[in-house]
């Protein structure tokens, strides 16, 4: 199985493959007729403000990457004046830059294609109907899925051509996490601000339909939906699939220095398969005939599951892979598939949970809370329950490999992850979809383009946010596995370190580690904390902004012909909010890390990351399905249940959809890039907390 | 150290003495002069009521109680066809039911004495001024304080005399939580669908004031204050009594067993004293010159503090006990004084969190709950690292004491949880006056009493819920120290019953492990959600009801005289749907317990613990302190701040109160109790889990 190279280059083919056909999908996308000025002229204002907001927070970030590489070049693996390894952090630094400048570059594609499908998918649903404006808002995803896949294949590709090395490896993902942390931070921040201050002074105060162009914050809203759920989501996954991929070859080379055969070769393999079969999914994705857009979207992502299993396991015969590893990742697959039809069942409208919280909203708000708060705690379990079972099946299937180490068993439980999120590709192009079918709802509602095509828009808005609910469970699921995983790596990098076997494993009965998991579980709650009170903050500036528009531009909320609002006032308060408030919250969960290593050292770190995990988990899956539970509610109500539009039930609704808003779009999904840093820095820094700890 | 029969004697005079001087209260607060006929004639509503929801609840909880007997009496410590443990079986079944019985007698006494003390708390306010009406209200509570205390450590030396066996102390220990789980999750449930009811129809909808006769859920809402608050708080303090001294003495004899030297005696010695300090801070408790009961109530506390110190340090020199066992102990308690003063700061409404609440309730009911949300989530971390920091110092402290073992170290933590629980006897006295200020505060409104007696009872009520929420911090903490000591335990049960070391502590990275900590960190968070959407259904009904008494009762909103509401229906309503929803979320979280040991064995249930404590002080903290913080937010907001009574921002708090309201007192601290059977259920089934797993 030392076929490493011949893996290596496939995989170079195969994301050069992905590229190609993302340039040809773009080219479908801008093919498409446009021509409506009003349409293109708030198109335009959108990219702008998007662009603007996004050369910012580069600008910002940059800075904050170039303080943290030159901290790794002086501290990371070792010290510099530790003698002898000038090269070798060197190496580390090129690698977490890679990683940040190929998740930002993922980004910015992102932007370029949604900016324009958003105008697309507008005019086609008054063209052309359901289907062609349907085919450009999920081609105009899929360019976003599959640069991003493309370009995480290419980037762990040419590192480990290159390096050859787990540390460089953990380099390159710490990369790409540091950046998507900050990048869905900031995103989050400004797409929730715009958008709960939309709503609630236009929907709630004024009683303007959503998207109106009287309301100051309406373009502010549509860019959000661009930097934070195109931008700052692909950043976000594009951390999740390196981090995969990362783990499990850091565990695979550890294990091939063990036991010396190299299963780097079949990890490969396996992601560029994901890959093909994300692209086989993405072209076979159709409108039906009952023309529902859910169901395209559900039966895309199945495809591509199914193709992604059959494919590897006719790789497993062809190329004699260890069939218990291919088993690790189907079942990761699998209880993926699981988890995702769980969420959906907690935040789909067709059923009891999003019912009765509808139902509850009748009572008032503070009802909606109660019950919404209720059913996002039940949901965790199918997942939490989900995972530990396949962590514990995958490890058990491996473990037989080497059976005196836990090193296969880890292994195990990466190949998992990478199996889960082995149709990253067509999560993404999903994700993406929603916000461009956001967009385009906006625009039709601004340019006018009748109701008809408002209709469309809404029904192609509205499966986006359902299928949100599936991916999500997917994301934050391997996100799981990935830092179980994770843990293992740590462990073997301390041991590495140490050059002999300092740990062998985490005692939760030992303070130390148990006084770790105390820490770690509350960092994931602070973290969303600090982000919440930040779109807090922030929306409350801007809701005294558009109060003072309306109040001072005389003929505006008459909507007066000729009077616009000043919209460039409202984005830059989302901007100027977004970066100030986007670095404290991740810098903290650093700091708080690296003090636990050096007050409890590497022992208390294995208990703080698995405190992390536990509750990080929890309140992801908890934010995320609550969010949307509410927002889907909250839609019902106004498709005409328990009163409709306009009644205290929807008043009541509108509340809860404003607090599920930075739970599901800010705080919840964010922790799931959380949890990935803290575990890359820890590994990055076992051996200064080997050589460095107070206790 | 081999004193154990004299520090057994003494503790039962100790006991003895509490029971005395709670008799001397009762009398005390009985003497107290009350004469006003309306008053009297509502106080015995109030009194009936409670009354009959304790008998129907336990009647309810008697057959639940039986149910367990019989399981224990076949299955625990072993099946009895296992031969020859027919007697052992048996002496479990009747520590199980004595530790019922022991905390129901507690729970009848405290609804006897504060349904008497409201009435001259009321009476005293309006003849004698702030100072008597603060003292009735006080000593009714210390009543409830002494009988807890005195009842838990009489029985604890019972058994312990008895049967000086670990396994009938956990037994005893199992009757007291599986009671208190019941019986805090019925009284939380009952007390809160009152209390939302009657402020949403009264406050919300028809402006009118809180405790206004006229209102049908208002007798309701003051027998909820004394079945949750009083009865269901007690029961729960007394098994987090019962527990930490249980936790201690279990790892004392293991210790005893390993090293021949007995600690045991040392933990009666040191619960004896803090009985005793509790009752010099009763006796202390007097209102300073500024009139300030918050005060008042305070320093009491903070003597018991002191004078425990002193008493067990010279004890220690007396009886020349191990300085490292005294360590542990006052560093709990420092401990404990710390989270005290942290849970303060975020609940205040002096100071920022509840200030910066009151002023975001200004944009919005959304803007309430986002705000609470994030500064619930960031109070969880001083209390985390605090308990991490006193388990990690405590457990190296005595870990010297058998290097070689971590028994010792997992005495010094249970002594920890001993030392912060010492003031017990203080904080029952202080949590009752709660109930009892607000019972009359409803008096003096519906008895007419004047304003200045409703100026009175206001400040003693509000005294109230800013001391809760310390004495919440300390008691949430304790159950956190006492479960990991009890995890200790575990341990040494498994090992116990297979008569060799199968398990020396529970690795993480072993992914059977790791299963245990995701189920077992979605238990709290099911079993809150179960027990808030119980608080959502039976408020629905209510709200219903009253809603009808308005509609059809004649000049009831008029408040035309001689027209009464119903209050009956509302108290069955609350009864009813209390009795309905009170077994299912406790019997879930056991039954998931026994299902994960039965399927994932000893070691899943390690880490099943170990998430379960961990998610479980992370909601528990988080959902007191958030619910703490919207009471006095909105309280702050009706004194006059943000726009004062009747503004927007009021409209907002009220909202933010009601989702607190569930959180603070039906879910939150209940959390406490459901850690506590979960750990007891598994120390007791330990060996049954290992002789038939799945894994």
């Amino acid at each position: 199985m030392g076929n490493l190279s011949l893996f290596l280059i496939i995989s170079i083919l195969v994301s050069i493959f992905a590229f190609a056909f993302a340039v040809w999908l773009y080219r479908w996308v801008s093919a498409q007729p446009s021509s409506n000025q009003r349409v293109k002229e708030v198109g335009s204002y959108i990219r702008q403000g998007a662009n603007t907001f996004l050369k910012k927070e580069y600008i910002v970030l940059s800075k904050f990457c170039a303080g943290a590489a030159l901290l790794i070049f002086l501290f990371l693996p070792a010290p510099i004046w530790s003698g002898g390894t000038v090269l070798h952090n060197l190496t580390i630094v090129l690698a977490y830059l890679c990683g940040t400048v190929f998740s930002a570059v993922a980004g910015k594609i992102g932007i370029q294609v949604a900016t324009i499908a958003n105008i697309k998918t507008a005019e086609a649903a008054q063209r052309g109907g359901l289907k062609p404006s349907f085919l450009s808002a999920f081609r105009g995803g899929a360019v976003m899925g599959m640069a991003v896949v493309g370009s995480s294949l290419l980037g762990v590709t040419l590192v480990m051509m290159i390096s050859g090395d787990s540390v460089a490896l953990l380099g390159f993902s710490f990369g790409a996490s540091s950046l998507a942390l900050f990048a869905k931070a900031g995103g989050g921040i400004f797409t929730k601000t715009a958008d709960i201050s939309a709503d609630l002074v236009g929907k709630v105060e004024l009683g303007i339909p959503e998207d109106d162009p009287r309301n100051p914050a309406v373009i502010a809203d549509n860019v959000g939906d661009n930097v934070g759920d195109v931008a700052g989501m692909g950043a976000d996954l594009f951390d999740s699939n390196v981090a995969s991929t990362v783990s499990a070859l850091v565990m695979a080379i550890a294990l091939g220095k063990k036991i010396g055969v190299d299963y780097a070769a079949m990890v490969f393999c396996y992601a560029s398969l994901g890959l093909l079969s994300s692209i086989i999914g993405v072209m076979a994705a159709r409108m039906g005939k009952k023309g529902d857009p859910t169901m395209a979207l559900n039966m895309s992502t199945y495809i591509t599951t199914g193709i992604f299993a059959v494919l590897t396991a006719g790789a497993t015969i062809v190329f004699q892979f260890d069939w218990r590893i291919w088993g690790a990742t189907a079942i990761g697959l699998f209880v993926g598939v699981i988890i995702g039809i769980t969420s959906d069942y907690f935040t789909n409208d067709n059923k009891k949970p999003v019912r009765n919280v509808a139902k509850a909203s009748e009572s008032g708000p503070a009802f909606t809370i109660l019950s919404g708060v209720s059913y996002g705690f039940l949901s965790v379990l199918p997942a939490m329950v989900g995972i530990g079972i396949s962590a514990m099946i995958s490890y058990n299937l491996c473990a037989s490999i080497a059976p005196e180490d836990p090193t296969a068993g880890m292994f195990g439980i990466s190949m998992a992850a990478v199996g889960m999120l082995s149709i990253v590709g067509m999560i993404i192009s999903n994700d993406a979809y929603g916000p461009i079918a956001d967009n385009a709802r906006g625009l039709v509602e601004m340019g006018d383009l009748g109701d008809e095509a408002l209709e469309i828009t809404d029904s192609l808005d509205s499966a986006g946010n359902t299928v949100k609910a599936v991916t999500k469970g997917f994301a934050i699921a391997a996100a799981g596995l990935t830092i179980i995983s994770l843990l293992g790596a740590f462990m073997s990098e301390v041991n590495d370190a140490a050059g002999t076997t300092v740990l062998t494993g985490f005692d939760i009965i030992n303070p130390t580690v148990f006084f770790g998991m105390l820490v770690g579980a509350s960092v994931p709650a602070i973290f969303s904390a600090m982000l919440m009170l930040g779109v807090d903050r922030n929306a409350q500036r801007m809701v005294s902004e558009i109060h003072r528009q309306f109040r001072e531009i005389k003929g505006l909320k008459e909507g007066k012909p000729g009077v616009v609002p000043e919209y460039d006032k409202c984005i830059d308060i989302a901007t100027n909010g977004a970066l100030k408030e986007l670095i404290p919250a991740g810098l903290v969960s650093i700091l708080v890390t690296i003090v636990v290593g050096f007050v409890g050292g590497v022992e208390s770190v294995g208990g703080y990351l698995a405190g992390n995990i536990i509750s990080g988990l929890l309140l992801a899956l908890f934010m995320s399905n609550s969010g949307g539970l509410w927002d889907n509610a909250k839609k019902y109500i106004e498709a005409g249940g328990n009163g409709g539009k306009g009644s205290e039930a929807h008043k009541a609704a509108v509340v809860g959809d404003t607090v599920g808003d930075p739970f599901k779009d800010t705080a919840g999904p964010s922790i799931n890039t959380q949890i990935t840093v803290v575990s890359l820095v820890a590994s990055l820094m076992s051996s200064l907390f080997l050589a460095f700890s107070l206790f």
